[in-house]
């Protein structure tokens, strides 16, 4: 049973699902809590607890399972064969930027090609769902605060991402990256994970979650060190080796392409690519 | 009469305030919208409409005036003799980054200096707020989406900016930053207002929005290229030479001190420091 957020009949929803239907919830996602997304019977007990019915999926438009207040902090390169593909040196501390809500779209909702540029580029993630409120986080404990995962396609504007230092510009176009489709409760040990990223079918990404430079403890700490963490809040942990920019010769995303990222244990995040049209 | 937003008796308002009395509105920032915000008579149309009697600022705590979800996007190196000061080159496009609404404070409300960092430096801006939805606004129409002006604290933790390129970490610490103390419609020319920063009462930054490399029109048009703007939405223009960490000594922000931002025809937003304490 994992935890879904979408819309049906026009409300948006909290709810549960196992993948085939969906539970509503009265619950919004601060109430939901630590221990129900890591607790599978208080996961089951809720169902239960529902008035409604369940809901095919076929009949629901997923949401990211996010909440529009909620951070979403995304770490850069993360994983050392990345870091060596961009050439780039290997820092003492994460690199973090912030992507804004408006940038991402639910499962098997389209993202959106620039018409500004052509080189659209996928990025498969790990994200980690924090579930209790913390400050100041001792990487010994931080596991306590982790209340799920989800998958994220945190996909890049590569020529505005080098506009100036900042890479603001290239993470933030709307609706240029996915998250979900749900979150999975953390009853797995992260670095047993495997992510793979699919293009049209082909396997583009494809590597373990256990190869992080600053595993999910580690960035936990860090962050908390300057800003409290709320449960809902979104630590995305960086992309593998394998993007589109970094190959000979480079491969980006277009209108009619299909984006799949999967995590064992976690879910299979489908996005279907369009271009833009500007009016 | 600005535009506020506050906490009385426990709950949180939007309202109208002439700096002495607020007005409670019913309506949420969205429904505020465009028009409202530039037309002074509609401000007093609507706090005549409200069934609510004045109330005392003094009675009130201020907020930030944004709402939780909206983007609050920052320009970095927006002044010449800031970038000068700072011994960066200037950049062809504006350098942006995020800051979370859980980086700052209302009007009157005490800015932590963290416990991790003596680096506590402050920076002075004006905020344009955004008032009218839209994308790819070129900047021949980019002022009708102005609904009026705030004034920012945008303070950085220098040597956690200094962390890795990014500069998120330093400028996103709790409660490190203010903003307000209200917004005032877009009723002036921004180019004829005047920043002036004061740490205890000296004048430590002082410089005219006619300055700005990037002017709020050509700030519109590149943000909105990459992202939707919306109602309520903050772009925070710079902030002017003078920052502590470049002064000889360097000069930055201990509890006790009391940082003041005046903008011409906006407001003084006004915010005491204290020393963060962990337990």
């Amino acid at each position: 049973m994992r935890i879904a957020r979408y819309i049906h009949q026009g409300q948006c929803h909290w709810g549960l699902t196992d993948e085939k239907q969906v539970f509503s919830l009265a619950s919004q996602w601060p109430s939901l809590g630590h221990g129900l997304a890591k607790d599978m019977e208080a996961l089951h007990r809720a169902v239960k607890d529902t008035a409604c019915t369940g809901i095919p999926v076929e009949q629901i438009q997923w949401l990211p399972p996010v909440e529009a207040h909620s951070k979403i902090l995304c770490v850069g390169l993360n994983y050392g064969r990345h870091v060596k593909e961009t050439g780039k040196a290997q820092a003492e501390h994460p690199s973090l930027f912030l992507r804004h809500l408006d940038s991402f779209v639910g499962h098997e909702q389209a993202i959106v090609k620039p018409a500004h540029s052509d080189q659209f580029d996928y990025e498969g993630e790990l994200v980690v769902v924090i579930g209790r409120e913390g400050r100041h986080i001792p990487e010994t404990q931080a596991m306590d605060y982790v209340a799920g995962y989800t998958c994220m396609a945190e996909n890049s504007v590569r020529d505005f991402q080098k506009h100036t230092a900042q890479v603001t510009a290239g993470k933030n176009f709307s609706c240029s990256g996915s998250l979900g489709p749900w979150i999975a409760p953390a009853d797995v040990d992260p670095s047993t994970l495997q992510l793979t990223t699919r293009l049209n079918g082909q396997i583009v990404q494809d590597a373990s979650l256990s190869d992080l430079i600053f595993p999910i403890p580690a960035l936990i700490a860090y962050i908390s060190t300057f800003c409290v963490l709320r449960p809902g809040d979104l630590i995305a942990t960086g992309t593998p080796e394998g993007i589109g920019s970094k190959r000979t010769p480079p491969l980006f995303m277009k209108g009619g392409d299909i984006l799949e990222i999967s995590i064992s244990g976690v879910g299979v995040l489908r996005t279907p690519v369009i271009n833009e049209q500007i009016s």
